[in-house]
């Protein structure tokens, strides 16, 4: 089997691999991995072709960036340039590790972006971040003045290209104006399909720029659900999961999220080694049409069309 | 009375009657006319100038345009040249004519669309549509090759102009940008006036689009509702039917829709020839805008301003 | 302290007073001011800095206009000049002052809203209105003809500008195409949000169009609610107010709405001097981020964040 490849996120790039890996697990808010251990999960990941890691200031409390950071320089250098390193800023989490934080909050006012990113780089213990992302939009955010900061972090060769996460297409067509944004990283699952409907997926298509999806799997909601909605579901993935070759669930699951003509960059955040290999299965897999709306029906419930 | 007029849907054509004659009850989905008895329906909207006829595949489980086709077989070939024939595509239903589909979904690949155009063509007996629609937008849909399909028939003279229906304006703006649309044809009445709110009018406005609109008589919801609201409303309807003259209730609810600025082509599905009679006095009916306000706020049962 | 400053609405023009006066309760359906009282308020007003107000032909059931036209008067020609007048037209109330009227209704035709900007004049005892505003969205309204109306009024020097109030984004963006809008006067509160989520700031902020505010301290919901709610959100109020240095809780609202980056014109609907007053403690008030998180998220009960 193949390793995966690389794509565009946009015209603007970067270079990503066709799957993410994503990091919040793999600290404190999950299996809490040495940092040889997490120097081990690298290494599976660039076995495969998975270059991109995907990381956000506050995973672990702010603590999962530096645990990274510190396999990173076990490594050696020579593994960050066979590397993409993706982070975001913007969230202020109440937290010992952050007593100035007085309430869960947004800040993207120019100095806390630019103090963010600084201080990501020095968690990671690298001299660049590929992509580095808005974590929420903030009611208060002011175009102009993130259009600042993201210059200052471009001209000062800190970041490399910048997108937003979890932004409505008012928000990021808003924001679009001021600056150039490579992708809008979201949630879609089965069990959460809003994005195409809400005009999301449209404009990104309409744009050419391919979205990065958190949560591809539906993570505990499909893994430890027990609703109807969550059983029926399951079952029709197990019965499509024997159809397609006795793969995995999750299989089935990232197929139907690459099935999408939007080119969705899946962020798998997950521990399992086995997961991760299983991406490239999902890679190979055309779920016939039909089958993809098997999985949405049993997942909202109803017929979709 | 003179006969109904022709108008333009858009910029790009084609020119369609007025009013639009909706054929999903003339086969096995209600009345199920005979050829004979379709031929002479035809005939009567011919004489009233409602020249335009709206299909879709999947009318009576994909067997209406077949009938449809043999009634203008009967009628000659010189008869399709006055006449304009819509019809849609893209939702798969179950049902033993088309065992392979597993349950209701859609498709819009290109292959499909440009099969069920096909297929449309030989049921209709005729060797081109004037206007084809994608009957749903699909969460799957690919603008790219929707394009593809619609050069295709378009460039083999099969069909002539393209649209879609029940799309939302994110969704419209989306494949606007890959092919030339003409119409989204949706549903609007009094107790369905989303359009008016959701930006679906506003859109088609600002292009210089006509909506052809579904169920503009509120069909079954009205006639045949027992709710406080549909009792309402029919008393004020009933009322303003007398004002005007003593017309039928369903030209005041014509009447209430043409009101509208965006110059919608009613859809009117009916066997009752009457009622396609009475559409000319809708067309030359002026509604007060204090009446139509009255009817919209019986509709939805509070004040609308 | 300073005389409060005049800013731009938008590129277009016109210049208003940071701070708006709102007359709605000036007269019926407020506190019923005698001529000489209103000719003090503005007096107030205009020693303040506060040089714009705002009416609409419908406050006092049609009454209230006229009203400030008679203190106006009373207080001579030069007055005029140092003053800008907003009104908006379009609501049809009942009452027995506009006995044609049957029911609460918009009219948004080219007559009426001309037929509304000649009544409002005469009614203020002026030759001009420095801006003129839809006062709601009509289902109805045609971009062609309400250009035809801004057209004629401007021309005649009737009118100086246009705006609009209550207008989603998708009626904004249509309007636009056909006229030059200077505002989208809007709700906006901690109890109403709206505009931050719904793309409405999104919007101006993208046109560089300033939105003006109605209730922008909450109004009754705010000072007379008695809900779980509200009385957390003036809990939260009242600890900022004295934090900011002893100042009333409606400066502090008032800052809360002036921190937004859209720049927002509040129309300060008060019958209290003293609150016109502390107007100018709330422009130089910076609210900390986190201070302006506290407030929205004890108006909407949870993290925000």
């Amino acid at each position: 089997m193949n390793a995966i490849d690389q794509v565009n996120l946009s015209s603007d790039g970067p270079n990503l691999s066709r799957i993410v890996a994503g990091t919040m697990t793999w600290g404190e808010w999950g299996i809490d991995y040495s940092a040889s251990e997490i120097a081990d999960m690298i290494g599976h990941c660039l076995d495969l072709g998975i270059t991109s890691f995907d990381h956000a200031d506050i995973y672990g409390h702010y603590s999962t960036e530096a645990s990274f950071g510190h396999a990173l320089n076990k490594l050696g250098t020579s593994v960050r340039a066979q590397m993409e390193l993706i982070t975001k800023c913007g969230i202020r989490l109440e937290t010992n590790r952050r007593p100035e934080n007085r309430l869960k909050s947004y800040d993207l006012s120019r100095d806390y972006i630019i103090a963010s990113a600084e201080q990501s780089l020095k968690n990671l213990q690298t001299d660049y971040l590929d992509l580095f992302l808005l974590h929420r939009p903030s009611p208060l955010m002011n175009p102009a003045e993130i259009a600042e900061a993201f210059t200052h972090l471009e001209q000062s060769g800190k970041v490399r290209s910048f997108g937003v996460s979890n932004f409505t297409p008012s928000q990021f067509g808003l924001l679009s104006q001021a600056v150039t944004l490579v992708t809008n990283q979201v949630e879609c699952h089965p069990l959460h399909p809003d994005c195409f409907y809400d005009g999301t997926f449209d404009q990104l298509l309409a744009a050419n720029i391919r979205p990065m999806v958190w949560s591809p799997l539906g993570g505990a909601k499909y893994f430890k659900g027990e609703s109807t909605t969550v059983l029926r579901l399951r079952d029709t993935v197990k019965t499509l999961a024997e159809k397609y070759g006795n793969v995995g669930e999750d299989v089935i699951l990232l197929a139907w999220l690459l099935k999408h003509p939007v080119g969705a960059i899946p962020v798998v955040g997950t521990t399992k080694k086995e997961r991760l290999t299983g991406t490239r299965l999902a890679l190979d897999l055309e779920l016939e049409t039909q089958d993809w709306f098997a999985i949405l029906e049993a997942a909202v419930g109803h017929e979709v069309a």
